[in-house]
């Protein structure tokens, strides 16, 4: 049996690079390097030319990007086209992914994913449960593509909603089952957002969802464990483990680009090994 | 005491209008009269010239506008200048909200609150409360604004998360709570989205929380009730009754904006009608 086509990509893509890292672009214009804001004359163009230093210096190092919409928001009139020209820098043999979380109802999801995989040609995006189906549904239209549903996220105040006890389980179990079911019809279409800050959690879904591609922040600035993240990957490699400012910030002079890819280097090295002790 | 900002504004623009009607600006190209395809040079001018005859036509019966954020992304690279021009468009008196249910970690939401709250100077957004107070907090820190939280929204898979029972309490209810003490420390900044399809629920919230704007869909093509609506609104009229396509498309040919008015015309009638036998 053919494996589905996203899941064949994002395998594609960690074995090129042996990696499994996914490198965060949000760029932050108070974050460049200083002789940007001097060397460019617009915001879209400093942001452009520090994404594309970014993607060439890491690109060895990582399976996939990550693109976090507000950044590119943030930046008005422009950002729709800084984030579209950044998308189409990304070599085509890496996964695509633009961080969005929207969450709206049928009609409305169906223009974000229009946006998202129609005019950006991303390979996956993320999405917010609290609404159901109908806001995830759409996305799915698109072959091939994938949809990272909110599962569990790494921000200090998940807990309020997500570990809410319903019928004698978390309410982030409640979702990680509904969306699993989700993407029944559609194989390899569903993904899970689980943080790299809870590795209890995470090694519990992982045990139940082996075949789910898990999108994992949290390491880095957030503090995550690179160990659960290990042990996450153990069975077969389906995660995607992102890091943003631990990377694209690791030097704020003109150093940046080798600092990133040495960032970006050795968290893959970091993650390679630990997912190979625990595999022995 | 001074009322807070946001409600005195929203209570001054009910009373200009005499209305809680707020119009859903989502313009769907394949939705506008068939001439402004042929007038129009580009999708960017049909649908500004389309908004702004709606604007026109609906100001005298409508105290809001709600954008959704969707709509205007699926629009490309010209998506944030027509959002931004279209919100200039609507006069000062009225209440400009994004609906863009956002939703994500502090750094993140700081971005989008810097783009709906910075530089499309809205008067209110909505967001998604799934990763707990980490996405509204941001927002909070614009004075005078008001951040709509999703408690229990108007979509056939609503129920799947929103109904599930913790603590003998449906999920939603917990939002409520936790988004009610949210606001606590900023007076009139926080409130309420709130469908119209559950009539119970919209009036057992707003029995809890007779002090919190609601922000309403539901009504019209969705199928939600006006009576329900008016039993809401008749402690204080803190409600935003919201209609989309049944006042955008009341017409696909050339007396689309006279027939939008007839829409925004009616619906705030029969509001008033009902608000006021409920007040009896």
């Amino acid at each position: 049996m053919m494996k589905p086509d996203f899941i064949q990509r994002l395998h594609d893509a960690q074995n090129i690079s042996d990696s499994m890292v996914c490198v965060g672009l949000d760029p932050d214009l108070n974050k460049l390097p200083e002789s940007f804001h001097v060397r460019y004359g617009s915001p879209q163009s400093a942001v452009l030319a520090f994404n594309e230093a970014i993607i060439q210096a890491t690109a060895p190092y990582s399976c996939a990007y990550k693109l976090n919409a507000a950044f590119y928001e943030s930046l008005g009139s422009c950002g729709f086209d800084v984030l579209k020209t950044t998308v189409s820098l990304i070599p085509k043999d890496k996964i695509r992914i633009i961080d969005a979380k929207r969450g709206d109802i049928g009609n409305t999801a169906s223009k974000y994913a229009e946006s998202i995989f129609g005019l950006l040609e991303a390979d996956g995006c993320t999405v917010a449960p609290y609404m159901g189906l109908d806001a995830v549904e759409p996305f799915l239209a698109y072959e091939g593509r994938a949809v990272f549903v909110l599962i569990r996220t790494s921000n200090p105040s998940s807990d309020q909603l997500q570990s809410l006890i319903a019928d004698g389980k978390p309410l982030y179990a409640h979702v990680a089952h509904l969306a699993f079911t989700w993407g029944e019809e559609f194989p390899g279409s569903i993904g899970f957002v689980v943080g790299a800050t809870n590795p209890t959690e995470l090694r519990d879904l992982r045990n139940l969802y082996p075949g789910t591609p898990f999108l994992i922040p949290g390491i880095g600035a957030q503090g995550g464990s690179i160990d659960a993240v290990a042990s996450a990957a153990t069975p077969n490699g389906l995660v995607l483990v992102n890091s943003s400012r631990g990377i694209l910030y690791a030097s704020s002079g003109e150093d940046f680009d080798k600092m990133a890819a040495n960032a970006a280097r050795e968290l893959r090295d970091k993650l390679n090994h630990a997912v190979n002790s625990h595999a022995d």
